[in-house]
């Protein structure tokens, strides 16, 4: 199928009303990321770069106005820091030994990287700018471009080595101000996942090697991501795989035999052995509470670590900790203890969760409900930083006592060339694109149809697009020749680019028809043209049916705009 | 005074209203880039690299804004192509060896480079996506940073490593279809230009590295400028001096001796001897029609001209031209020719002119006026470019008879951070920055002034403000505490960020005082206030005087929005 479909020559592309425009059959055989680029939405140079074209840039002008809104709302300012960002930065926070940072030169052998984010840049400005405690908080972002040597991009936007983000960074005067920051961002990105309308999924997630204690990844469920979230089935809880914790699964057959792994604290004096059953994946950040010191980093195999652990005489002061997975009991035979210690000199901690959970087993948050597990693709990460970046590069300002104090910052990213992706993703169906009303490249399409004078058609239309432009709506007119391209041709274009309503003039005027293409992803007991209906369906000679699956409108011209209007709210 | 200036630590940062915003004397004796640093418009990470702060972004916006309707006015379609470009492309139209194109290696070793501007690859796009005669003419567009390892980098936004630009492309079947689509964009520019208010001129220039046969650029008259321009008098042509060919001044004294200098012609069997007055500039490009195949880009020394010239026995089939500067005379004492070669074997050109233009001489297109030199800044360039790259790449379409034709080819820029720091440059006085209101960070600066009831004053301004918003204008209030500002520290420090309207409401409520620190660049009979002012000037208890030659209005606050607007649109 995709064989045939890719040897099939693209329609021609034409450049009618001001856009650049492809059209081609499509199925879901074809990656989006492909499909992408045989509608001319974009084009992918290389393995990982992308160029915007017209009709895919249009969407992501519309993501990123939903994100300047909402960002502002929060008292956000919006700053564009250069791309180039010079390595002295890197280094004093350690950053620069980043296997994924692209470098380069300038004439002079000076080292800059493409920035992949901007924590290094933005607070050396802030430090510079904010003297007092009176100034904070502050909340500074962006949405531009950021660069990451990928070795293996994937599917376009959903990795690329470039892509836009929108990145912001919050400053605030101490933890617990730093945490209502994060809570206010936190809104903000609801309140933009929400515009965005398809249902998203929000995870407590490991803070990995941005830094600091508290994080939440915003992602769209579904089977093509590369993430796992599990969710429980009691408290509701979500949360990405490298930081559930879970407990056996109930009336789960005992586990007789374990592994162990070892790791050193810290300051090399303390020795943990770590025992959970054989076959399951350790993740020893999970132990981040219970021994906050131990160096979960390592790249030493067990025979090293005992050996350092060895060295020396000494061995007064050094302690040894066994750490028992709760998927253990007291028959589970566990391997030979190789250090000759007393037996009495073990601390040993039982009943915690060591290894990845699974679908099944028991959320140690509730300790009762169930864990489902999901695949989703990331498409936002709030963190709180706390004085990751701040201590380091010295970012203070001066407390109300006119002393120096750290600043405690936030660090909060969206993914927008990966967000419209994953929706891309997400709604796709064999027809095509389905774009949310809110961020489609258009709106509307308007087709002249069959009808009797179609000159006198199109200049009543002329009138009825620009009733919807007055009223906020984007408006695609198909002008190619009805005799050439056929109506039936003219609809499968709109929907195979995503527009969520098609209208047709013709026959029937007065009377224009939708057709409905776009989705209702939120369920309501009555959707707003619902209401609209129930109060104008005879004055606008209103009818509602469904052909071929599809939900379809004749409305009279005079109510059209706003029927138009009421039912895109809902998409 | 700089360094006095220097000195004085900045007034701290402070957030009010949501923008973040500095405040510092000024004077003349600071350069135009450190002032936007030093009033929070951006932030110099490295030299040529820029960091738009929160007020610079707002004039950066407003730039994009003023752009993009323009263009969109002629049809042009906007894209957002990569930065990373890789080597292939460049290497077929031979630009990959430029020294100033900043490269890098991903980390499989392909090589990239940070797109300086992006013939190649639109070119690429457009001929993957335009097939026929009907899919043509298109214009494509972006707002976009582009990137050149400057030498030496000046003056920060004026000639940056990374800089925002507008590059604009166009295609079309044939060079007269080209050029009608030059024009369009030409007109498209002057729209621009006028938009932002400033005077500029347009002159004649060679199109350089780019390519191509016609070519504009745009310019601001300054005398920091790094250009220099010709005008003439007479016939009004403006022209770069690259491309400025002038007649000797009116009764100028006769030039006694001549300097020459060798080029040879492509195929290097012809011999050119250039002679011009002793001192001056020679511009051998100026014989681009009399001698088109003449090779102006040799490096070779005389001597090794002369030598490549006379190689092999051969005479036959091998020519010399003379070529004298219309500033010699019959009686200039020439050098003595170097090679034997009989008299009567020359061919002798003269009344040409070769050598840079000055002051005062005549204009060589009308023989008439008289030259008048102006330094200026560039801030835009349009190139009509044929087939400079449509043939390398080999782009082509499909005409009406079926057969495949190369695509005549225009690009356009606009230096978007170069037009913002060349207008600061021209405008700036010793109170600091005098935006456009067109392009201002803010229109108008609200400052509640001493009155009754400072309470009462907020609230009535509020709705002030809100009029004004809703009238489609950016306004900025100070809430600093006025006991510790005082009210000529606020308008100070309003200037001094440049906005162009000071609105006080305080003892005069409800009229509102506004102090005008906009500038009127147009020469009008009347301005439009003024035009208002003769209608309304009782109903609004209008007043205006000057004040330390600054003009004021008094007016009543059911005017007052009216008023803002009427005074804005002049300046």
């Amino acid at each position: 199928m995709l064989a045939r479909l890719l040897k099939k020559p693209f329609v021609r592309a034409y450049a009618t009303n001001n856009q650049l425009f492809l059209s081609k059959d499509v199925s879901k055989d074809i990656p989006t990321h492909e499909l992408f680029q045989k509608l001319g939405f974009t084009k992918q140079p290389s393995s990982g770069l992308v160029h915007w074209l017209p009709l895919g840039l249009r969407i992501l002008r519309n993501v990123e106005n939903i994100i300047h809104t909402e960002m502002r709302r929060v008292d956000a300012e919006e700053v564009a820091l250069s791309s180039l960002s010079a390595a002295a930065l890197w280094k004093t926070t350690g950053r620069w030994d980043n296997r994924e940072l692209f470098k380069l030169q300038d004439a002079k052998g000076a080292d800059y990287c493409l920035a992949p984010t901007c924590e290094e840049e933005i607070t050396d400005i802030v430090k510079a700018h904010v003297g007092s405690y009176k100034d904070l908080p502050l909340i500074m972002y962006q949405v531009a471009r950021k660069y990451r040597d990928e070795k293996r991009p994937r599917a376009g936007l959903l990795r690329g080595r470039e892509f836009l983000m929108k990145d912001a960074y919050s400053f605030d005067v101490s933890e617990t101000h730093a945490l209502v920051t994060y809570d206010k961002v936190y809104g903000a990105y609801k309140a933009i996942f929400r515009t965005l309308k398809i249902p998203f999924a929000i995870a407590e997630a490991d803070t990995g090697d941005i830094g600091g204690s508290l994080s939440h990844e915003w992602h769209y469920v579904h089977h093509s991501g590369e993430d796992s979230l599990f969710t429980c089935s009691s408290c509701g809880s979500t949360s990405n795989i490298e930081k559930t914790l879970a407990l056996p699964e109930v009336d789960s057959v005992p586990v007789d035999t374990a592994e162990v792994r070892y790791f050193l604290n810290e300051s090399k004096d303390t020795l943990v052995a770590l025992y959970y059953p054989v076959g399951r994946t350790l993740v020893p950040l999970f132990l981040k509470e219970e021994i906050p010191d131990l160096n979960t980093k390592s790249t030493l195999t067990d025979e090293e670590t005992l050996a350092k652990f060895m060295e020396g005489e000494e061995i007064i002061g050094k302690s040894i900790i066994r750490v028992m997975d709760a998927r253990l009991h007291d028959r589970t035979i566990l391997p030979d203890f190789p250090v000759p210690f007393q037996r009495g000199s073990f601390t040993t901690l039982t009943g915690l969760p060591l290894v990845e959970a699974r679908e099944g087993e028991v959320c140690y948050k509730c300790e009762e409900g169930r864990l489902e597990r999901q695949k989703a693709i990331e498409v936002g990460h709030t963190f709180f930083l706390g004085t990751r970046y701040s201590a380091p590069l010295n970012a203070t300002f001066t407390n109300e006592f006119g002393k120096p104090e750290l600043m405690s910052m936030g660090c909060y990213g969206i993914g927008v060339s990966r967000i419209i992706a994953a929706i891309a993703e997400v709604t796709r169906d064999m027809e095509g694109f389905v774009w949310p009303a809110t961020i489609a490249p258009f709106q509307v399409t308007i087709i002249e149809g069959p009808g009797k004078n179609y000159q006198q058609t199109v200049a009543m239309m002329d009138g009825v697009a620009q009733s919807l432009k007055e009223g906020g709506i984007t408006v695609n007119r198909d002008f190619r020749p009805l005799e050439r391209f056929g109506l039936g041709k003219k609809i499968r274009d709109s929907n195979l680019i995503g527009v969520p309503l098609v209208v047709i003039a013709g026959k029937a005027l007065p009377r224009l028809e939708i057709e409905v293409r776009g989705k209702r992803w939120e369920q309501k007991e009555t959707y707003l043209w619902q209401e609209l209906r129930a109060r104008k369906q005879e004055a606008w000679q209103w009818e509602v049916s469904e052909v071929k699956g599809r939900e379809k409108h004749i409305v009279h011209v005079d109510g059209f705009v706003e029927v138009v209007q009421a039912l895109l709210k809902d998409m």
